[in-house]
């Protein structure tokens, strides 16, 4: 029966999701309807999960989706962000979030920070208000959703990280400003991490240092396009970093020790993009008199604009099959086996674990 | 006899300067000679002066200078910066320092931070290498030095801080960002606190919040357009800035806690520019979640480029008598008491103490 939605939800940390069927609602002006295939487990549902981020509860974890058109309320202009048709049955990616141009506060350049603001899950399931979430077979995009369309032979898998870790590498690299040979240093060697490295080098990065402390990660990192890695755990770290001359540092990792580092070894104007340490954590010491001295530049991201989104999607649909982007996700279940999924990624810590959606068997 | 010059010499901390009489050389390629009518002391003069900074010596102090052209070099292109005619006899301001643009590392935003550097009293004293600082009747600038022509009824003791301490807070703005209708903190109430304050009200700032240890510097910034002013000794003060929903954080104080406080309440996607911290100190805390989750930048400045030095001549000529800039130097001496003058600085720490330099009695 097409009219039921199946949805797992999350109410309590390091508790099984539980298993919830329902009507699908109609959809409301401006509204899309997407039959979900595949949601990838970030490393903040993650978090959220085991109680480390404060979320609303009770509610529908997963926001690395991508899925095809279902129904298209007739207010909706039909139209992606590129202007061009969109059809029942297109695989499409969207943005984490919504953001309505109309609002008082609302700044062009970082549509994410508006103060009325729909993110995809990261909401409270209210009567009202559900199917919103990665972790189910439907999810409904509210209008100032932004959408792409992408080739039907991409990667689902793939395709899903395009809307998260994807995007936000892609506004990592805009804030961190010319990369084009330049140095780079990207400290924190998870997806985000590995898609900065392979979004610099395509942008013709002199040379990209990895830095992480887990050696199969800084394996991983040259498949991706390093030309160095320094494993932090090793004491010399800094002085191979101090030895290089480093134009731009990222940092994936949140690491306070790692921002340290990375902020003491950047060269003369350097920048640095803050964007992994999104947890309660120590104070980051910086010396202030070297950031002036050397005429540093600290930015934070959080999340991405749409300038980004639209960069990730290109990159992906030109690069997925360059580097080794579907081994990241190493292992993925049926959405019935979500909870199962979940166990394995806190377990192994993989890059990212999957889920498939079959409509055929996850519908009742 | 025109062809002597007179310098004090600095030589070792905390010890008068000494006197010192040479004929004036004959100029160089592309070299201007100029007779210093006025020098101040800024507080980097007084730190050297006091051991808290290394520079080479033994070295003439003082680069907030202003003076008049005695010589112009035949090779010397005879121009301003703005492409006018300069003549003997002008009264001129310059870039604290030369900065040749064909160095291998020149980058053209931050020319004062090229390999091949020479800046005005901060030189070392060498056979073939003097009259290079502000303590002294005569300079000689060196070929890439940025002029322009000032006014002949502009105040000298004001348009001797327009090379350094004006210059530098026209950069500080420069890199704030927007400064029109938004709402503005300058922490640290000396000469570019209150340079910054009326250039942030001459460009339309919403508000400006002025904070400081001492109230009577406070008292001081209301009269260069601070609209409010917090004492950052007391307690509230930290719950008055969270209160107030702050664009930029300007910082001349270099104190850790005003830093870490004036990040700390920085509204979201603020722009934080660090000038003041230009000797040894502790670590500055940040919480890299804040400048993730609040998108905020945090620039270093030093010194200033050719933009910046252009804005700051402009500003004073525009805006010099509309403040009450004379007053900041608090008291001014001839150079022959320019130990005495030291010994005031130090002592009653004024806004800026001045020397003043009479040719028919300095030169012998």
């Amino acid at each position: 029966m097409k009219n039921l939605a199946t949805y797992y939800v999350f109410d309590r940390a390091n508790t099984a999701l539980s298993k919830v069927i329902k009507p699908i609602p109609p959809l409301q002006d401006g509204e899309i309807l997407v039959n979900i295939r595949y949601t990838t487990l970030c490393g903040s549902d993650l978090h959220t999960y085991c109680g480390l981020r404060n979320e609303p509860r009770p509610t529908i974890l997963g926001h690395e989706i991508v899925g095809v058109i279902a129904a298209i309320s007739p207010d909706h202009s039909g139209l992606d962000t590129r202007g061009n048709q969109l059809h029942i049955g297109d695989l499409i990616t969207w943005t984490v979030f919504s953001s309505d141009p109309n609002s008082v506060n609302y700044q062009p350049d970082i549509p994410q920070k508006n103060d009325k603001i729909y993110k995809y899950g990261h909401r409270q399931i209210t009567e009202a208000d559900d199917l919103h979430g990665g972790l189910a077979t439907h999810i409904i995009l509210r209008p100032h959703t932004c959408i792409r369309v992408l080739p039907k032979d991409i990667s689902p898998a793939v395709a899903a990280t395009i809307n998260c870790a994807v995007a936000t590498s892609a506004g990592a690299l805009r804030l961190a400003g010319t990369i084009t040979k330049k140095n780079i240093h990207v400290a924190g060697i998870g997806l985000l991490g590995l898609v900065s490295i392979a979004m610099c080098k395509e942008m013709g990065a002199k040379s990209i240092i990895a830095s992480d402390i887990n050696p199969a990660r800084l394996e991983l990192a040259k498949k991706f396009g390093a030309t160095a890695t320094i494993d932090l755990r090793e004491t010399t770290s800094s002085t191979a970093l101090q030895a290089t001359v480093i134009d731009r540092f990222i940092d994936m990792s949140g690491s306070p020790e790692a921002m340290e580092l990375g902020i003491e070894t950047l060269a003369l104007h350097g920048n640095a993009v803050f964007v992994g340490a999104v947890f309660k954590q120590r104070a980051t010491g910086i010396d202030a008199e070297k950031v002036i001295r050397k005429m540093l530049t600290i930015k934070g991201l959080h999340n991405y604009n749409y300038t980004d989104f639209s960069a990730a999607v290109d990159f992906i649909i030109e690069n997925w099959q360059k580097y080794p982007f579907e081994s990241l996700i190493e292992r993925d279940f049926p959405l019935a086996e979500v909870n199962e999924a979940i166990s394995y990624a806190l377990t192994h810590k993989p890059i990212r674990a999957g889920l498939f959606i079959n409509p055929s068997t996850e519908q009742l």
